[in-house]
């Protein structure tokens, strides 16, 4: 028997322990093609509150009383696959459980010698090719331009700034604390970054973008996104790539319209998911994994301990806790 | 001596009379490289009141107590332009006022044999363009697509609706009244209109959209803008032209964020002026003119007489009176 996590309830607002619901079921056992997984690594994703609802998105919600998914990484345990062998180190998206039988064409192996494992559920998962296809499809940054990100310091947002920052663009971060503030400028090279807690955003930004913003990458809506708005320049382009401080509402979501500020400057802005681009995955995994090779990208985790913290992990990214991908830890790879 | 009709104070909310005055000036002469020009129409449009602020926005504000400027068609009195010959009839952005000494770079010859000389300040011209540049380059309606225009009785409306039916999209308006809903649907061939005054917005796109909506051109924003939003398809696009509804508010204009809909259908809006396609304005105005040659472009006017009603046929276009494009007639072509 393994331990496995169910989504027992929808949310109302920001999600509680309540809503979710730990099970005892058998281990499963490979059929031809298949293969069992060890999970050693889960990532837990903002993104996934919105699965939880029962509504109309870009991808299906989660069933109640069934396993919640996500990114994952493990080790095959039992091949009946030809194209895995026992002790091969794998990535998919499976369940919040300790093993998983996954379909051959659900899972591919990694190379841990490129990079540790469970960057391959950041930088060089689907978090890295989040940043890399927002920015350079939508957001396409010139050098010399400026580039605001918000959530400047968590997994897609900090992958943003370092590629802008490849691209000689003049980068600006918005975060929520003091220590990521000093992480993205010291650690990560963004020319300023402001602490929306602490700091006046729509003064800190006209301080520390004289020359209007080109780019603005969008993580959080609310009033951060509303600062940007008075000072984008004619041409602007706002990829839209989550709204975390709208996640949990229960209301509508209200504030300024855009409408007139995209006209006074010509601006673009576009929602979009990384799962747009998977015809592309290929170039943008390779793009990330030679700039990391390199040293231009870094990456940050907020690592949790144990299968059993896997709820309280995923409820912290919702107090803006976690400083870069927020992942937890099953087991140890052998 | 002649009339013209000068800003005299930056309206708060919505204009009043008392923002303008007449004002009694010479007629003025042509030096070499000029003509004199006898204005015959004026075009009134919602996005002088843009300019009528002290505000950055993609044309400079109006000056006080000088001539407010805007379309306009003329007929050449005077010549001291060998490009230009006595009895031209012209156009170009000239000062509301009766005689105007015009550079010959500012205006160019129209041709009153392929349509009225009015034409050329609505279908043939910048409303014209506004609508071809919005709808393709950012719109871009497939066949089968389903395009829904708000102010869709208007001067950019009409040609957006008309221009998406010979693209071969379901094409469904908004506007204000039973006469104009009945006008695009008898008159321009729309698949559906809904009046806004009588009718769920809502409600009633849900009824005449029932594939969702591919394309939606926003002409006046507020709540009508945001009753599309829940029903956008996947990889919907939102030119953003005006926003009418929003153009005379005192306060920041608030609603619904758009975040939310844009990442789950993965939708763009993109602000424009036609300014920003001037590259683009000789194809376009012969695909209009061919267009309306072959009679699948129709146009309607709204036409004030008088030069001295200037000032109420701008002030009508924010009480939503107007069929059409709204300009004045200032004197005959001889």
């Amino acid at each position: 028997m393994q331990k496995q996590i169910k989504l027992v309830r929808r949310p109302v607002g920001t999600p509680s322990k309540e809503d979710f619901e730990f099970a005892h079921v058998p281990v499963g056992e490979p059929e031809e093609g298949e293969v069992l997984v060890k999970t050693t690594y889960i990532s837990v994703d903002p993104y996934l509150r919105g699965r939880m609802n029962d509504a109309k998105s870009y991808v299906a919600p989660f069933e109640l009383d069934s396993v919640i998914t996500s990114g994952v990484v493990g080790q095959v345990v039992q091949s009946k696959s030809p194209k895995f062998e026992k002790n091969d180190v794998v990535t998919g998206s499976l369940g919040w459980q300790e093993y998983s039988v996954a379909k051959e064409s659900e899972i591919r192996k990694i190379d841990t010698k490129l990079a540790p494992a469970s960057a391959y559920l950041s930088v060089l998962g689907m978090t890295g090719l989040t940043a890399y296809f927002g920015l350079l499809d939508i957001g396409k940054p010139q050098e010399g331009e400026t580039v605001v990100v918000s959530g400047a310091a968590g997994a897609v947002g900090s992958v943003v700034g370092q590629i802008a920052k490849v691209k000689g663009a003049h980068v600006v971060g918005i975060a929520g604390s003091d220590e990521k503030i000093a992480y993205l400028k010291k650690e990560l090279g963004f020319d300023a970054a402001i602490n929306y807690k602490t700091e006046d955003v729509g003064t800190a930004l006209r301080n520390t973008c004289p020359d209007g913003i080109d780019v603005y990458f969008e993580n959080v809506g609310g009033e951060i996104g509303e600062a940007v708005l008075p000072l984008l320049n004619k041409f602007a382009r706002i990829p839209v790539c989550g709204a975390i401080s709208a996640y949990n509402n229960k209301e509508a979501d209200k504030g300024l319209r855009v409408q007139g500020y995209l006209i006074k400057t010509s601006a673009l802005m576009q929602g979009f998911t990384v799962g747009d681009y998977a015809s592309g995955f290929k170039e943008g995994s390779q793009a990330l994994a030679g700039w990391y090779q390199e040293g231009k990208i870094q990456y940050e985790e907020t690592v949790t301990e144990g299968f059993d913290q896997t709820i309280e992990a995923f409820l912290d990214l919702f107090q803006g806790a976690n400083l870069g991908k927020a992942i937890v830890k099953v087991s140890e790879i052998e």
